[in-house]
């Protein structure tokens, strides 16, 4: 019989997550004051994060011991398994061979668990009683909920207000778990007041959310920030799905030819492709694609500057591919995938040429989905569907060349509460949406001047 | 660091199904036809099934094989975890051990994709190209969909009209996976059309659905009808649940003085406790709870009697623990549990008292999922829920005596399509329903009469 599953045991468990940093050929650049341009130190961050995560966010060092009690906690959903896609390589016809990393068994249903438990830890361990953060869909904040959870830490969601009525399920997940979750704009901020005087219809966003949860932290002593991607350390903690991954091609007696992930923020894939980095950078042959949507897609059309976080403009400046802080993206069903900047340590692989990217449309998207679904049996969310994509596409080009690739691609997630969305596409009413390089433009003229040193 | 899932490899996977029959101390009755009052032949049941799961229906035989090609399919969401609940422990404060076998990590969701896949398999070895069947809420109607996608067999699923409107989510899953999905009662069969030519209106119920999906099948050629849950042959299915938990029990270094599970029509706690009833017969000191609903106590309330199946007696008729084909439950939310009757199997082995039942209100049940959720992450389906209610008041007893006693509790799914039902409990708003004696003291009287030998 052929080898469906790569399991690992726990004992192969990952101890230390992996900080590609040292290894990178070029360093980074680093975030910046907005008001001093200056690089921020760790007491500007003091504020809205524990001392831990700010030295995890700057250190130099090749590898940080994962704590044992976190361990243990991951050992409910982790290792992960690798599935070899059988099925769905006979229905594409391909001599390639797919395999795939799963992390929609986590029991919020995606890789976000790895750091919402990490972060509601080192709050923990530093005497935090409370946390906030925003959502959009939900994602993000249903994970940092059941984090929050196991450690009796509080959590305050502004979920954003539109998604908060749309879609229900994801915050009753939260509120099962534990968490407070508000319609963004609310009226417990002085941000969310401001926009609800202006507008009292206002439909919110997750820059305002943003703005919300920041303000709520900032103005109570025992409370902190907490955000789902894009920093450094939050990439740091999605690096156990990179290195099982590592271990798994390896018991399967194979190494990827091309590697493909989803990028929104950037933490899922960055968990799945940074462990491979040191290979690549030593001049091993292996693509790394990131697949990002038409409707957003800000490595493939954005430009490499200094720009804000988040909407409103309250973060530090950050170096990264960007299609403007004030941009937003069209309503495409990958929520996950609707952020106008990137990771920074993903936008410098990318202008290292250690990585490349690729920009797909929504419908393309949801057909992968719903044939990986009739050929593997789960329905992936959105996200991980433009992953899928674009290795079905390698796939597909491998039948016509007759080349045996291997392909490892990411799948972030189970798309359990987005069936609304294959609704839509299995009735033929799902739009694509074209670049809309005019609102980004109009955005790009947002970005703040920064001279470059 | 603690144990907390008990793996098992591929390797590991029961290769074999367990039939308990010929280990009954005393035999069961057989299904009569319910015109002559005769055991019911294999030639009567051929216009429903293949005749390969005939025979497995009547089977003698302690083990059958698993044909390789199965459980090359098996292999991608099996050997199920067993998890050692930790966290639930301490939140009891109990010195009692709990596990629970977690079924929820199939792509159905459900240990109903055990089932699914093998009928699929025969079905179509037998040349058959079509499948029919009925679903309430969806969770058998998308495990077959799944099952039949699999195998490249059309499905027809009559899904009871009201959870079609009311509970999109699993038709869409249906869709996805490839399956025809009709609101019942519908125009496409003689039985829908009856129904609706006296009330229009007619929100539809199991019953009906029953008899569309049997006369469906019985007047197309190449179609046969599928069952989820009752029969001998599903619940034989379902045994590797039970053998894969055996096995990592003994890895654990532990034997359940307790195991519990839920019963609706019986396949997923079968599965668990028919691989230990040998031990049983044997004398060993092991309790084996059945958890049903208040609200549809067939065990716990029932007669012991000769039953139709279905609610308009179409099919043979079963010896068991019955309501009354007639009576239709209060509309809790655990619909898998809502059968006025239970698996032949599980009756007989009640009534030998080789098994117990207890019955459980529905806002007990969720409180216990709810906290269940929070120290364990995984948020159950309200069906289990009822499982871990009453294997969490077993080891609050023991937090009383101080007894070290070993709790096994099957859960057989997640909960991710039903948080509309979680929203209602926290919000207390979630009904209790009392045992409906005079409804089911109405539907007794229409119980056939069946002589006894």
């Amino acid at each position: 019989m052929d080898l469906v599953k790569i399991e690992l045991s726990e004992k192969e468990m990952p101890t230390r997550w992996y900080n590609v940093t040292p290894d990178m050929p070029v360093p980074m650049s680093p975030p910046l004051h907005p008001g001093t341009l200056q690089p921020v130190g760790p007491d500007d961050l003091a504020p809205l994060f524990p001392m831990s995560l700010i030295m995890q966010e700057v250190s130099q060092d090749r590898y940080i011991d994962i704590p044992e009690e976190l361990q243990q906690i991951f050992r409910m959903w982790r290792p992960s398994p690798l599935f070899r896609a059988h099925r769905l390589e006979k229905a594409l016809d391909t001599p390639a061979k797919i395999y795939y990393k799963y992390e929609g068994g986590s029991p919020a249903g995606s890789h976000k668990l790895n750091t919402a438990v990490a972060q509601a830890f080192y709050n923990k361990q530093e005497g935090i009683a409370r946390l906030t953060t925003e959502t959009g869909a939900g994602q993000w904040g249903s994970a940092l909920a059941l984090g929050c959870q196991f450690f009796g830490l509080e959590l305050k969601v502004y979920m954003v207000k539109v998604s908060y009525h749309q879609k229900p399920y994801r915050r009753i997940l939260m509120e099962t778990w534990g968490a407070g979750v508000v319609a963004s704009p609310s009226q417990d901020t002085n941000a969310g007041r401001q926009v609800l005087a202006q507008d009292a219809e206002n439909p919110g966003s997750l820059g305002t959310a943003i703005s919300e949860a920041v303000e709520d932290a900032a103005t109570h002593e025992d409370t902190h920030y907490s955000l789902g991607s894009v920093l450094n350390h939050v990439l740091l903690h999605q690096t156990v799905i990179g290195q099982e991954a590592r271990l798994q091609m390896e018991k399967a007696g194979d190494y990827p030819d091309i590697i493909v992930g989803c990028i929104g923020g950037g933490s899922n894939f960055a968990g799945l492709l940074l462990p491979f980095i040191p290979d690549k950078v030593s001049g091993k042959n292996v693509r790394i694609i990131c697949a990002e949507p038409e409707a957003c897609p800000s490595l493939t059309k954005g430009l490499y500057r200094y720009d804000f976080g988040d909407t409103v403009g309250l973060t530090p400046l950050l170096k990264m591919y960007t299609l403007g802080h004030t941009f937003t993206p069209p309503r495409i069903h990958a929520g996950g995938l609707r952020y106008h900047g990137m990771a920074p340590i993903i936008c410098h692989l990318y202008d290292q040429k250690l990585i490349e990217a690729t920009a797909v449309h929504q419908n393309a998207t949801f057909e992968a989905a719903v044939s990986f679904a009739r050929s593997e049996g789960i329905v992936p969310a959105p996200e991980p569907a433009h992953a899928l994509r674009v290795a079905m596409d390698e796939a597909l080009k491998c039948r016509e060349s007759g080349e045996k690739k291997t392909i490892l691609v990411g799948l972030s997630g189970h798309g359990h509460f987005d069936l609304g969305a294959y609704e839509e596409y299995l009735s033929g009413n799902l739009p694509d949406y074209s670049y809309p390089w005019e609102l980004v433009e109009e955005a790009l003229t947002h970005v703040p001047q920064v001279p470059e040193k």
